[in-house]
């Protein structure tokens, strides 16, 4: 699908590209959301989620990003990568930081591959 | 394979089990060791891994539980999730931070598939 | 493997190639099968798997194209999104059908996450 | 986590298995939600997802759910292909129609690995 | 979908069912295929692409049941890895060779997320 | 994070090198290792886990890059299927047993799916 320019955008797709730029303080909108602004409820929906999740709370933000680089990086998904990672760069990562979540990545890859290549049984004390 | 029982290790395993057991302080040496025990080069090569890895640095060892987590249910490993998550537990991570950490899991497999899916390009100004 | 020319074709793989132009009624031959054509005992089996499977039976051809695209951004399959995205817009895809797709994709791909995460065990009325 | 009874639920918690009770006429309430709701703000975002997602669109229902189980066999969620695999019988797919699902699922999964595995250029036809 | 007892099979499965047995010289037909059954021709096509794929050829026997093992921990089917697990070591696969085995499974599985996480270009040197 | 440059490595990092062009007789040291050599201890460690790992065992060194190759491309890792591609050719790889490599990983792609999406449940017999 290509990607919208704003004057491309529905009316509800218009909402929640406004909400993102009051939200952020920025004028730029990247390309995931240009993207899924073809779908307004889905948009509006991730958006929405996004907000609801990332920001402080029991975690902190930068928290919140390492795990979702994590993930990303599990995926496979260079462009949440690339986006995420400037972001958590933006909220003060610093390259050591990068490096070490880099560093628990690989580790958990390896010992999880162990652990199912091995079929190794949950201990009872894992359980409850 | 059989999981390995303490009479059972050969010189090179139990050194290992031995450096689990004084860095734990704990007499407790879980299953998936007892896998690994029979290839005592990698058990150690692993150990030392996550021994090097999982401690204090540039992050907390907290947080690197967390990523851990966020990577062994993308990896879908049941032996890790378990034992992690009592491993952060026992770090300190309340209820309220684990459901946290599963929203953010769960936001990053669904915009990881849809930028995927989409097959969005990357924002030039993420790229440097 | 580099992708095979018409001219360097060996008989068997000649003869695939006349069966993929036959059946689906066009000269052109993608770069999938061009690749794949060095094995042409493989080559054969995976067009006879594609030619028996993706046409009309139980289901319609269209839905079969949606359950493959759903696959293809699971196993993050660049080549494969796109050659079956075309694929399914020849066959009737519409915009708005595509993005409800990924609006599936999208949540399947979070509530797997999540069922995993929390390790939920499945309800016995499912078992069955 | 544990599973919460209805007698658990936070006031949020409960005003979401109201509506799943209303909108699925059934009292039955599957143990994803009763894992889920320790984060009644995440209960009620998926579910509202799931609510406004699954049902009649430009894509019909069945055909969602043969999305949605594709993504949940590609991702290995046990809990996932049982529970929607019960919806999609419940909406009418029949024994052939499974076993037709299944066959367009293993294919793909077979011609992705092979697409990522020779590194098959995407045809320029494939691009727009 | 139930496992089908031999006097449930029709013809078609049954037929295939018979190759099984003569080739692999033994009565017993494994799970697997009890539930394939379903689908006489996707049955067939499975075993006879099994059948041409696994034998011996340019790989030998084993070596290609290491790489089928390998797929399975990666892609975390436990049915594949303990019926490949049974096959390899019928064709010889020793205790030690396993746990090598498993030692660059989990090699790769770690810098295969180094590579991916820190988004390394490719060489030169390799792109021909 | 950019490629360093030997000028840019840390004491630490220049030995790790030294020892791969040692090891490899070669000066030429590719761009994994110098996204790596950020983090001194993370490089080293990965680097004597590959020296230690895939040489001469009880398996032998091509039969290793198989296995490294196989899991590569089931996890989509472009930098790792073309790095260790061409190191499995330097090692002897003929064209026709990487094209039968890719068949048994396409086959096993196919069956893994088949197993979990039909939820076969394990023979007794692969049970011990």
């Amino acid at each position: 699908m290509k990607l919208l320019q704003d004057h491309e955008l529905s009316d509800a797709a218009r909402g929640v590209f406004d909400d993102i730029r009051t939200t952020r303080k920025t004028d730029f909108v990247n390309n995931f959301w240009r993207a899924l602004a073809h779908d307004p409820a889905e948009l509006k929906r991730v958006w929405e989620n996004a907000k609801g999740t990332m920001g402080a709370g029991a975690l902190d933000p930068l928290t919140k990003e390492l795990i979702y680089i994590a993930v990303s990086v599990a995926n496979n998904c260079e462009y949440c990568i690339r986006s995420h990672g400037a972001a958590a760069r933006a909220k003060g990562l610093s390259d050591a930081q990068f490096m070490e979540m880099m560093a628990v990545i690989a580790l958990a890859s390896k010992t999880n591959r162990l652990a199912i290549g091995l079929q190794v049984p949950v201990d009872e004390v894992f359980k409850s």
